[in-house]
C-alpha cells in the first residue's frame, strides 16, 4: 500500500529532511494539513473577512455563516444533532480549564471526589489537581497493570457516590490505549458523576458519538485533525452548558450590561467572548469535510495496518522496548518506545538525522512516566498519510541509532 | 490621494458588493489581511508545521523559532526589550480576563476600588464588573463630559489609597477618543494602583511605548491589526507577571507535575497552555512586519487624513449628528454617529445596498450608549488601506439614507 491521501498535504511532498524526504511521526502532538483546509482559510482572508455576529452588511453576513455553519458541521461530526451544544475554544486545553473553572467551581465542594487516570495528558490532569485543592475535595487516580491497561474492576473499585467528576482521556496520547467510556460512563452516571472525555487524540482518529459514549463534555483540537490551531471545541450537554458560568467575559456574549449588572446570552454564545476565531472556525470545517470524505473506515483501516506492521517489524528489533499492549486491536496509531541504553532525545536526534520526525520526552504525561518507571520515551504517531515507506524509513533508522552511538546492535 | 496599500490587501481589491466595488469601513470590529499576512500562514502550513517547544527534531526547531521570534517582534514593536514580558493568548479578551482572573483574584480586597471609564469595551468592563463583585470591592467609573471627553482632573478625583486597578481603554471604540494614558499611569502609580491598558484600538494605528506610557498591563488583538484572529497579546511588567498564576492550566508549562503536585515553569511559558497557535504567531510577526514598513507616520498621516475629510463631509450633512470630540486631533480614525429618525441597523443596511461596510449597534459599549443617551449608533472605521474614494462613495450613500427612507434631506 502506499496511500492516495500523501499526495494532499504540501508539506509532506517538499519538505525535505537533511536532503531526505521527511517522515512525520509526530501526528499525536499536532497534524500536517491538506491543501483543502490550507485554500478555506487562504479563501476566508481573500473573500470573507469579517467580524460575525454583529456586523449590519453582507460581508459580515457571510463570516457568520461560515462560523456557524462549522459549529453544525462539528456537532454532526461527534454525533450531536444540537449545533447549541458546541462551543468553539482555542483547544483542548481552554476547553477542559473551562469545564474545571467553570462548571466545575461551582459543582465540587469539600470531600468530593475527582477520578482521573494517571495516564492522562497534563491538560486533563492540572486543571484538576488545581480545583480539588481549591475545593478541600480528593484527586484519586485509576492506574491500571504496569502497561497502563485499566481493567474495568478498577474504575467500579474507584467510582463512588463522593465521586463528582470523572475525567479521562479517550485515548492515551502516550501508550495509545482506548478506554471503554460507554461502560466508563455508565458506572459515573450510577454515582451522578459527570464524565468529561479528553477526546484530543481519539475524535481525529475514530468515530465518536458523544451521545452513545454518554459523556457530559468532550473536549478536542482542531490541530490534531487536520484544521489550524487556535480553534478547539467543548462539547456539553445542553443543560450543563445552560448552567454554567461563562469562563471569559467580554463582547458577543451579552443581552445587556449596566455599570454593575450583567445579562448573558444562551448558550453556546455566552461561553465565547471576543471576537471569533472565522478562519479557525473555517478550517475545522474544511478538515471535518475532508476526514468524512476520507471515511471512518478508511482512516481506521491505513492506522491499523501503520500500526500492525509497525510492531511486527518493532519486535524484530533487539534492545527496544515498547510500552502499553502487545495486542494491535487495543491500541490507537501511537508508539511509545525506548532503545536500551540510550536517553530518548538522543533516539530522536538520531532519527532526524534519517528524516524522520518522533518526539522524545515525557509527552506531558509526568505520572505515567512515573508509574512505568520511565522518564521520558520516544514516540512515534501515524496519521492517514503516513504510508508503509515511512514505517520501513523509520524501522531501518531506528535499528541503526546503538550502532551509531557504538554500542553493538 | 489615492493611497499605495489598498493593492496589497486580496480581498479590497476582489469582493464586491451588489456589483460595486467593497467600502470596508469596520478595520475598528476587524481588519483586512495583507498578502504578506496569507502567504505567512500558508507558508507556514506548507514549510513548518509542527509543535514547537517539545519536538526533537528540526521541522519542530523551526516552528520554535518561528513562535519566539514573533514573540521578539510583538515586544520590540510595543517598545518593550524584553521578550518574556509578552504572553501569547487568543485575543485581547482573554488577556483581560488573564488579569482579571490572575492578578486581580490575588490582588484585590474587600472595600478595595477598581476603576475603569463608562467608555469601556465590554471586555475591559464585564471582567472587572465579576471581579468586584466576587471580592465585595467597588467598581468605580470615570464619566468625562456629554461627549466622552475626561479631563484629568476627574480621574486626579477618583484614584485615591483604595483604588488597586485602573483599567482603561487607550482608544474608544466607539468614540476614537484618545485617553492620557501617561499622566493616569502616574497618578494610578503615585496611588499604588497597577495600570491594565486596554491597546485593541491603539496599538493597530499609533505607535506605542509601553515603557513610557508605564502601563503595567497591556492586551491587544492580532486581527485588528492584519494577522489573524485567535492570537494576541497579554504584556505584563516582568515582576507582576512572575508573581501571577496561570489561568489555563496544561501542557507545555510545567517544570514536574507529581499527582498532587506541579512546579510551574517561568514566565511567559507558564501562561501559554496546550498547543501554541504558531501560524497566528507567524502571521501577527508578519503582521508587524508590514506596519513597521509602512511606518507610523505613514499611517498617521493616512488614518488622519481620511478622518479630517470625513469630518468636514460628515459637517456638511444636515441630519447628521457626530458622537465624540470634534477635533479631529483629539480623535482616531473612528466615528460613531446618528441619522435623525432613522434606526442604525437601517442606516447600515442602507449603506450595504451601496456597498459600504459599516458597523450599527452599541459596539459592545452599553454603559456608554447610555451615557450618550442613545441605544446604539453607526461606526465608521479607518485603516490605512482605506482612500479619500472610500470616505466620497460613504459619505454619497449617508447622504441618500433619509431619502431613501421617504425623509427630506
Amino acid at each position: 500500500m502506499d496511500n492516495n491521501y500523501r499526495k494532499d498535504f504540501p508539506l509532506l511532498l517538499t519538505r525535505e529532511e537533511k536532503g531526505r524526504r521527511l517522515v512525520y511521526l509526530d501526528s499525536a502532538a499536532t497534524s500536517q494539513k491538506p491543501l483543502s483546509v490550507i485554500k478555506a482559510i487562504e479563501g476566508y482572508y481573500r473573500n470573507y473577512t469579517a467580524n460575525p455576529h454583529r456586523g449590519a452588511y453582507t460581508l459580515s453576513e457571510d463570516a457568520t455563516g461560515l462560523y456557524e455553519k462549522a459549529r453544525e458541521k462539528a456537532a454532526h461530526f461527534i454525533g450531536c444533532n444540537n449545533p447549541q451544544e458546541i462551543v468553539f475554544t482555542a483547544g483542548t486545553t481552554e476547553a477542559i480549564n473551562m469545564v474545571a473553572l467553570s462548571y466545575g467551581r461551582a459543582a465540587v465542594k469539600e470531600g468530593d471526589e475527582i477520578l482521573i487516570t494517571v495516564a492522562e495528558h497534563h491538560s486533563n490532569l492540572l486543571p484538576w489537581q488545581r480545583l480539588a485543592k481549591e475545593k478541600k475535595a480528593v484527586l484519586r487516580y485509576v492506574y491500571g497493570d504496569e502497561q497502563g491497561q485499566i481493567s474495568l474492576g478498577e474504575w467500579e473499585e474507584k467510582i463512588n457516590s463522593r465521586t463528582k467528576i470523572v475525567a479521562l482521556g479517550h485515548i492515551s496520547n502516550v501508550l495509545g490505549g482506548i478506554n471503554p467510556v460507554e461502560e466508563i460512563s455508565r458506572m459515573a452516571h450510577r454515582h451522578g458523576a459527570v464524565v468529561v472525555l479528553d477526546g484530543a487524540q481519539s475524535v481525529p482518529h475514530i468515530k465518536i458519538n458523544v451521545k452513545e459514549l454518554d459523556v457530559d463534555f468532550l473536549a478536542f483540537s482542531g490541530h490534531k485533525m487536520l484544521a489550524p490551531a487556535g480553534i478547539g471545541v467543548l462539547y456539553a450537554r445542553k443543560g450543563l452548558l445552560d448552567s454554567m458560568e461563562p469562563l471569559m467575559l467580554g463582547g458577543g456574549i451579552v443581552e445587556e450590561v449596566g455599570e454593575q449588572s450583567v445579562v448573558f446570552m444562551d448558550a453556546p454564545w455566552k461561553m465565547e467572548a471576543g471576537t471569533p476565531n472565522v478562519e479557525g472556525a473555517a478550517g475545522l470545517a474544511a478538515a471535518i469535510d475532508y476526514l468524512n470524505q476520507v471515511g471512518w473506515t478508511n482512516i481506521h483501516n491505513i492506522e491499523k495496518q501503520l500500526l500492525e506492521y509497525a510492531l511486527e517489524r518493532l519486535n524484530g528489533l533487539n534492545e527496544v522496548e515498547v510500552y502499553g499492549s502487545k495486542h494491535p486491536e487495543n491500541r490507537a496509531g501511537i508508539l511509545a518506545f525506548n532503545v536500551k541504553d540510550v536517553h530518548p532525545h538522543d533516539v530522536a536526534s538520531i532519527l532526524n538525522s534519517y528524516g524522520v520526525a518522533i518526539r522524545a520526552g515525557h509527552h506531558c504525561a509526568q505520572p505515567l512516566m512515573k508509574h512505568l518507571g520511565v522518564s521520558s520515551t520516544c514516540r512515534a504517531s501515524f496519521y492517514l498519510y503516513n504510508t508503509l515507506e515511512d514505517v520501513d524509513i523509520f524501522i531501518d533508522a531506528l535499528s541503526k541509532v546503538r550502532e551509531v552511538l557504538g554500542y553493538g546492535t
